[in-house]
């Protein structure tokens, strides 16, 4: 039967075009040699490059981070006045306007740490975080959150007053403490915001005149909260914005609802207009804006936002677990941002398919903290 | 080798207890019964109830929805004046408060249509959603999006203007339509507040001055987009609140964004502090609390951040692709929610693994939508 | 500050090129038409055509399906002699080969009755399962399966010998009723098997001396059983193979595993060389060939391998939840079976990322059970 | 409005149980201390112990890994002669029996050189692969596999012969080189198949006659590559078994096919139920089972299943991204293994849901690879 064989040997043996000469081999780790026992985070990496799947995805956020975050510019004398925008080295040279969002649920994990080290060291310039990424970072310099398990049950947990996040566990008690500690610090915001009021009257809303704003607000919780474990307290002390225009979805919010009736017939007024001209205009000033985000949601699609204003992003690195086929920003990849010129057609960009707490140790630890 | 054989089959072979009388055998579609063929909605959920896996969730979500779309209270006349709160129907009968929220991306898709089906026929109470799931119903009305595919390349449909969401295109023309639609709008809420800010001048940000709040502004473009296709434009007329605390994280931030230059020194403030306690009021005041949620992320959060004023929901309908091995708040089921008291120990409530636009079109079919 | 502003209102505002008259627009339901109340499968179906993200995927599989169903060839009085291969229909004409895959847990599920309907009606022309694919059938004509929970303890159901699939459970009595039923099935098997090796002597094990493999003791297994609800019974009477080379996977290996203890010195032998040629045939000799895939792992690969022999199928058909960043073939697209030669480049073909459990009703409603 | 007021504030602050002395903190890396800059890999899995989320559950994966691997029973000289079965260390105590999984894309990927370093060094007892995970490896001797992109498009791969799994890329060319390799080697086995049919007549087919199994064949393979990058090779060389029943699922299946028509009408028979006794038994004879599961599928269920027989692993490690929603074993938790007598009540266990290649570098270099 050689016309009926010939159908199936022509499918499988069929011949292939020359291997271009560009094309890497997959290669992995080679663990004769000695630097592979027990590996150091940046010879790991570097041995990753050419694994394939998240493997080499996961090197070549480590090769961009450092591109970021090693890349200068022009030196601030070359420049002519109104070109002196965005960040500059300790010498005066360009570098780039890191923009990172991470969600709440890396404060409530190990990773607050990693992340206050990388504010404490000024390693990024801007900020985008959910709500409770914001207060879980307070709390935890009042109490502390403890290690559980996916698959406790709720209702023991309420009755026990025990929250769970994923396998982690925040007593109750914990927000009862944030609640005592924020509540001057709410009174003597409003106290401020009575005095401008009563200062500026008809014009107290205009843009020149103070207004709480949710990166005004959080910049105020770090100063107050005073400890060096805090994210905020070093985003203060460096002043490196934080951006969290939906800052009363979560305990915070709370707090100010029950604000709200202390406080009656005054309120707190938080304005989210002028945090959106913020994170624009730091985008358009920056030299070059690279975004390191962690997690999906609000936090991406915000600072990929920001990032159109200047035309896209030079760099980008996401580390998510979502998925494209729901259409959702979460899921989307680099090269859905590229359509919206949220990225630059020609940056250079990779998504991580990897729950953050996995990767992120290891990311670090091979770049920022390599040295 | 009788021991050695013993250790397998005991293992093998263990006998089961008896099986507990309430077990629910498994079972399917039964294709010999005529109404399974080319199958009514209903007919069809009916006999998913015992599919197993997401089926029988799907099942069970059509349950739920149907009990808490159904279930009537007291008469108005038989409750106290200060009772007298939270949704009735038409005869004066307590039901159930209903908040949905959604993300952005099911406005872009068909599920619009679905969505606004809902609002148009009050059969939601309030509704959370994000930036991109309020304008984007706007810039429907003023032109349309497209089917396109998931693969399509980035950098040329940024040549083409054309920006991709999941499996769709939007023409970036429509945004420039925004603009210039909304430009006007703005002008005359910005009119408005200084109105406010003269009359009450240092009072001006009290509590019972009017003042811009998400809520506001989406109450006021859908009122004047006045457009019978829009979601916006049937909760305005039916005074069905949609709450968004990060209004600005899209397309509306972008023209605020212009705006701050054009109208300076003045600016528009809007303030996310009243909306908060709007949303928790409405909780409070359920006499029952519904969640019916599409997607993830704040929109999430924010619904069942709201249920915990009320120490927990009635009823909870999940609908997304979120995992909760990352300990995101978007992947966790409800037993975690009722962990922090946002469900009720025995509330109804189930999650759907499942892309929303793949499974709501059957399930308002087989409830909403049945009669 | 002009210069500054336009770079922001050029990326946000860019043009852009005209939309393509091609283009489709994103559309829902439309719920002032009658039918969509209560919507039967077909209404419902193809009112998700223009719906985006997997809802037009779901419609897209159904109009593949439905495609590949109806697909016409020539009469076979057409055709020489040497043509005269693959599937025709009662009329004798030419229609599509239709190999369908499914995992274990599907017939474990409801969804056995649906994979059931369409084997008794011979709507498919080929099956590859997984083991459990295949005694979990024999088995639930022994005993029932039950509706479960996903968070059951797995310690005391262990205890009560109650096993545990996903939300579903089976008495682990089931399987001891299994070892009854099959042993004496096997016993006869290797009498026959001794019988030829007897008669056949040195060449028993050639190609047309008769042999077990997987599909041949599948085949027997759905005769003894002789039961309405089955599928393999239906495979058996309409002669419709299902192929399973890991047949040993699972229960019929436990069992194989004892009766190799019981048989010693004899073995039933199970070939597999046998069976890759019986599919691989199938393929090269349909006319057309479609692939209907409703989960991942082998039963998808086999299936896809087998269509490399006739240099790919026409339709391809994918349901399932596996992702592509892993580099699984379980969650690989359709495109990467293109670059193997496993579906035509000019093949129909989507993925649909879904549990099966929640879509398979619906699409067997409004495609194969239409009518 | 007190009362009101009170329901909110019982729920938000309502008072925890007190937190149990065993409660374990969350902490992340301290980076102040010099050891986490650039850190060694376990150092870094050290502090990811207290992470939450999958980080922690990385590093209690190697802790269990570890725990496995350096496990240590009785002495040789202790045991009863019929009780000197399963593994034992060079100094002759009983050591634990590890059965590694793994699917055909890992050894597509570098992580084959990980795979390969674990089969060199004995530190796994037994392997279940997928047919890919057999013949990738051999063809990796002929030919290399390069990196490509998710993205790149299936028609022009085909065109130019270039087959895509997941970013890698493998000319069709291997595959020819690879038939070329094998058919001899395939009439090797066939005649000495068929001078054991010669000899043996009508008992041919007895337990105790040579008889071809995937594991027999893929250890003749392993043989006749003869080439220390491979894992077969050095699985044949340490006498560690591979075990794949369904070996016809890939290109190995393709060369079989052919070789049908070129051998008829001899043909080669490969045996499944051999297999399944052969690791039955090696699960029956351990001292203690230990499961590394890398991926999902029949690799997981298989390695599970022969571990039913001894009544249970006592160490299980799961890696894959599989999903339990869609109730595919490949997406259950360790707890579902638990219900079926699989894994021990009191195994110690964990699922890492993640890509392999992001995390196995890693965790050999922090265990395996440690000294």
């Amino acid at each position: 039967m050689p016309g009926f064989f010939d159908l199936a040997t022509d499918a499988v043996l069929k011949q292939s075009a020359p291997v271009p000469e560009h094309f890497q081999e997959v290669k992995g780790v080679d663990y004769s040699k000695p630097e592979s026992r027990n590996a150091r985070a940046s010879d790991l990496i570097d041995s990753m490059k050419t694994m394939g799947f998240q493997g080499s995805s996961l090197a070549k956020a480590c090769e961009i981070i450092d591109e970021m975050r090693t890349w200068r510019g022009k030196h601030i004398s070359e420049l002519a006045e109104h070109e002196r925008k965005g960040e500059f080295d300790e010498n005066g040279y360009q570098k780039t306007t890191i923009f990172m969002g991470y969600t709440s649920n890396l404060i409530s994990s190990g990773l607050r740490d990693t992340l206050r080290f990388l504010v404490q060291h000024k390693m990024v310039s801007a900020i985008v975080a959910s709500a409770g990424g914001i207060e879980e970072d307070l709390i935890k310099c009042l109490a502390p959150t403890y290690m559980g398990d996916f698959a406790l049950p709720g209702k023991q947990l309420r009755d026990d007053g025990m929250n769970r996040i994923g396998n982690l566990i925040v007593p109750n008690d914990n927000y009862c403490k944030f609640e005592e500690w924020i509540v001057p610090v709410l009174d003597k915001m409003l106290e401020e915001q009575e005095a401008s009021a009563a200062k500026n009257g008809s014009n107290a809303l205009d843009a020149d005149v103070p207004f709480w704003t949710p990166s005004k607000v959080i910049d105020r919780l770090g100063k107050e909260i005073n400890d060096e474990s805090s994210v905020l307290y070093w985003a203060h002390k460096n002043q490196i914005p934080i951006f969290c225009p939906a800052l009363t979805d979560g305990s915070i919010g709370d707090m100010l609802f029950f604000h709200t009736f202390k406080a009656s017939p005054k309120q707190l007024r938080i304005d989210i207009v002028q945090d959106i001209r913020r994170i624009n205009s730091l985008s358009m000033e920056a030299s070059r804006a690279g975004m390191l985000i962690l997690g999906g949601g609000l936090i991406k699609h915000h600072i990929c936002n920001a990032c159109l204003m200047r035309n896209g992003a030079d760099y980008a690195v996401y580390i998510n677990t979502g998925q494209e086929f729901d259409g959702s920003d979460a899921g989307a990849r680099p090269d859905e941002a590229v359509s919206w010129g949220k990225i630059k057609a020609d940056a250079k960009s990779v998504k991580v398919f990897a729950d953050v707490s996995l990767v992120l140790p290891l990311i670090v630890a091979a770049t920022f903290a390599k040295e």
